[in-house]
């Protein structure tokens, strides 16, 4: 156990607590992540979480590690704990060489890491949180778009930003003014006629993580008979939603109470798809 | 020693081969770097490599370690080895908690590792390297422009495109177009009348790596008397220039021999600010 009593960590399968100073995860963030909602020991998603990291070594030209390793990693750090978060990091492993230029001979690092469940207001679930918009935007890079790869600079500076501190989640806009995607989160719109409402995504093309959750709710409200998109959106869609909600892998939905000088209610459609996403979420099935 | 019999790593000032599994900068390439040449035992142009490291530090929102550590480490690895390259790599530290949040409490994480000067193509310094320009183009991000910083996907894209492999560099142009700086290069162009030239380089105001040695040929040339600017480019710029090198801490200055399809002699300007430098690169003084 490192850090805190909580915490535990296997390297490539083996209890450690450090990794080797010549990882090219240390040096260039060259690596992906997940982080995994695990409740009485059953990591949730697992599936889609695996899916979705072996997609990201894959795009930065690296083979995955197997997913039978990486799946019996992370359920031996969730044991029979309650609730515990397990973040895996998969890096492209030690540098066989000083520099950027890869030889195609590295060995993929696999980095699980198991953290408490953290301590945190229940009543976002229900009330809503409070969310505002970042100053700084996002670079766009379609070749990066999507992955939740670890060069992570850009939201560390976000959620740093001074008048920040209040808000539960700053929204990022991109470098061309696009609406993207929370620090940690996915953002949905909801709009359209009561009757008929519509759920609407920014398009994960220019930056931005393609969340796990963010595809669950597609799919759920989709199977559902609610309208989805996935298209470009501008601060102006924001300000002319109905509903606004926020979503990632352990809090499942987070419906958006105040937006910068705005009140919003928690709307009937954000409603129904938590009602929706409730069983999976408190009784996991894999994906 | 780790990886090979000629690497050799500090952390924070102890002999060590690992970094905690809870660093920063393994999670989000959340840190800085410095790659220092270092002559018979002596740190080539150490005052400007601290000094932009602790820049970035400040730009990131975290204290930088103190200098004289950072001296101390660097002159300790390079020992009185004729050649070898240190880097320095400082992260923000171990994380307190999961996620992107900052508490404040962080402290910095000093890296120093050892690696052997490359062998390499001796005849580039003198006949020039043959460059391409990347598919691949840099997000454009204010906030991080100009600093060394440890998220370098990009950089490792680019290096990695498959019609690279016969170019000793790839120079980037960012997401609207501009050119911007090698993978691990400042690009600089020479044009003008042949007995007032002007030598340009990119301003690194949207995205790149405001290099040390790029620092030190702007004083340099503008000390001789050369016209010197940072300003926007773009690739007809480039097309146009009569002469273009590259500058990095370790070489100096690679005139360049070949630009895609098109062949360029060294030329008179870039050869007078090769012997400017030679002194500064062969019998360091600090800065």
């Amino acid at each position: 156990m490192i850090g805190s009593d909580a915490v535990s960590a296997l390297i490539d399968g083996a209890a450690a607590d450090s990794v080797s100073v010549l990882d090219r995860g240390l040096h260039f963030g060259d690596g992906v992540f997940e982080t995994i909602a695990c409740l009485h020991g059953r990591p949730r998603l697992l599936s889609l979480h695996l899916e979705r990291l072996a997609h990201g070594c894959r795009t930065l030209g690296f083979s995955p590690p197997a997913s039978q390793a990486l799946r019996a990693e992370v359920e031996q750090l969730a044991g029979t704990q309650e609730r515990a978060i397990v973040k895996l990091i998969v890096t492209r492993g030690t540098a066989i060489a000083r520099g950027y230029a890869v030889s195609g001979r590295e060995q993929a690092t696999r980095v699980a890491i198991r953290y408490p469940w953290p301590v945190e207001e229940t009543a976002w679930q229900q009330r809503g949180v409070s969310v505002r918009v970042a100053a700084m935007r996002l670079g766009e890079n379609p070749a990066l778009a999507g992955l939740k790869h670890c060069n992570r600079l850009e939201q560390i500076l976000a959620r740093s930003e001074p008048e920040g501190a209040a808000a539960a989640e700053a929204l990022l806009l991109s470098r061309s003014g696009r609406l993207v995607c929370g620090t940690m989160t996915n953002v949905f719109l909801v709009d359209g006629p009561p009757q008929s409402p519509r759920i609407r995504t920014p398009a994960i093309d220019l930056c931005g993580v393609a969340g796990v959750m963010r595809r669950v709710v597609l799919r759920e409200a989709s199977r559902a008979g609610i309208d989805t998109a996935e298209c470009a959106l501008w601060p102006a869609d924001l300000d002319g939603a109905a509903e606004v909600f926020l979503t990632n892998a352990r809090v499942g939905i987070w419906p958006v109470g105040r937006l910068g000088e705005r009140t919003l209610e928690p709307g009937p459609v954000t409603r129904r798809l938590q009602t929706l996403l409730r069983p999976l979420l408190e009784e996991p099935a894999d994906a």
